[in-house]
């Protein structure tokens, strides 16, 4: 079989890392899992989080995937070090590459950094961690907004839910003055309006597209095939194209496929 | 082993089903098991629910359960069928008891009943099935409300956002004039106040207290032994404490116990 790339998430959030993937390489071939039996990942435990991703890779690895976005915030704060143990192939995330583009923002600004993510995302200190590393002097704030897949999934991303829940969140960062905020979970970039809209003068981070832009200086070395997108859920396959629409931004005839994850 | 009742959910919310049971059988033992590693079940298929209440049941007969409560509103209105071929214990669902309940009230009233679920038990059409079993000529009007279970997980039960989101699901039922409105998840009796605000004159089925009833009159029969309930979970034990204190009602010291359902 001709190599892929792999793209995975807990569920269809990972499809906006697939949109920025395809404007970068409209014509590689990639295969989309989307965990949508056991979504969501963000409110469970990291070891479960840790089971479940290495079962993704398993099931993109069988797709011959030569290299793998993690394309969620969650299994990348909390899974990428086992992944990266238990598989050869390269396995990018979203959270190093998204941390290193806030420090390059926050460097050149008051050197503040604002994270939102899941709470299993929060919990684990990943972004923090990164950002760290690369400049110990920026100062983060991360905050878990865990009603935000909720919101995007049932498609409040306007309106006055979501600026209720958004104004919760972010209201208390209003003063500290973020060069940037990493939308540290591939379901909040549907939500940038309204994070835009408090957080005015802070640049906004989408941590697939950076997780894109890290993965493309890789595929150039793995001789990716060319060729349509191949989609898998382990649930609900006849729902894929209609949320699948949104989320990719163009038209998707192809339904998914679906798939027993419990197997791999 | 001694026997014991068995009761189980996706997740936590079918502990207001077992704060019910011990209101019931103040000392009658019962295992209660939420597969927390795979919640939400409300938005996965049929076929999905179904064989993760199969495998729940069958851990649950492994700890000696000769009678089931399905404390869960998407197994009971997705699942129950199939659940009763494959095993020889009753297993009893909140769908049917709720719909006689609700038939009970229509039919001194003026025949009206409101059923508010998740999505796959909205989609099922298994409480409209039961109330026209009992009454064809009862009319029921069935509301899918997803942001419930999320606003009760994540505490907001009262308050501006809980307010919303039930206006939005409810406010076209107002002036439908239902006698009777089955909270037909069990998440929802936490959101019995601002349903009551809405809907004034209706009253407020809570499923898992009527599937507990219909349990009673068996459980009898059946020679359970006295003794504390054991509470298992799949995923996150050391956060069960702090919700099952707010679901049940009462200090709840002990933890839960981990398993990994996916064995059963």
């Amino acid at each position: 079989m001709s190599k892929t790339v792999g793209i995975f998430d807990s569920g269809l959030g990972g499809l906006t890392a697939a949109a920025e993937f395809e404007k970068v390489f409209p014509s590689k071939k990639y295969i989309y899992f989307g965990d949508t039996a056991r979504v969501p990942y963000g409110t469970k435990s990291a070891e479960t989080i840790r089971r479940y991703a290495t079962q993704d890779c398993n099931f993109l690895i069988s797709k011959s995937s030569s290299v793998i976005i993690a394309a969620c915030g969650t299994v990348s704060a909390n899974a990428i070090e086992a992944l990266r143990q238990n598989f050869s192939v390269p396995v990018i995330g979203v959270v190093e590459p998204a941390a290193d583009k806030a420090v390059e923002i926050a460097s050149g600004g008051n050197g503040k950094v604002v994270v939102l993510g899941t709470s299993a995302t929060v919990a684990s200190g990943a972004y923090e961690k990164a950002i760290k590393r690369a400049d110990k002097d920026i100062s983060v704030v991360s905050v878990a907004c865990p009603m935000f897949v909720p919101l995007v999934e049932n498609g409040y991303t306007k309106g006055q839910a979501a600026r209720l829940f958004a104004e919760e969140y972010l209201h208390g960062l209003v003063d500290f003055g973020a060069d940037a905020v990493v939308l540290g979970c591939t379901h909040y970039p549907h939500m940038s309006e309204v994070i835009a809209d408090i957080l005015k003068n802070s640049v906004l981070i989408n941590s697939g597209r950076e997780a894109v832009d890290a993965a493309a200086k890789l595929i150039g070395a793995y001789n990716v095939a060319e060729g349509e997108p191949e989609f898998y859920v382990s649930d609900a396959p006849e729902s894929f194209a209609r949320f699948a629409g949104t989320f990719l931004g163009r038209n998707v005839e192809q339904n998914a496929k679906c798939i027993d994850i419990e197997r791999f």
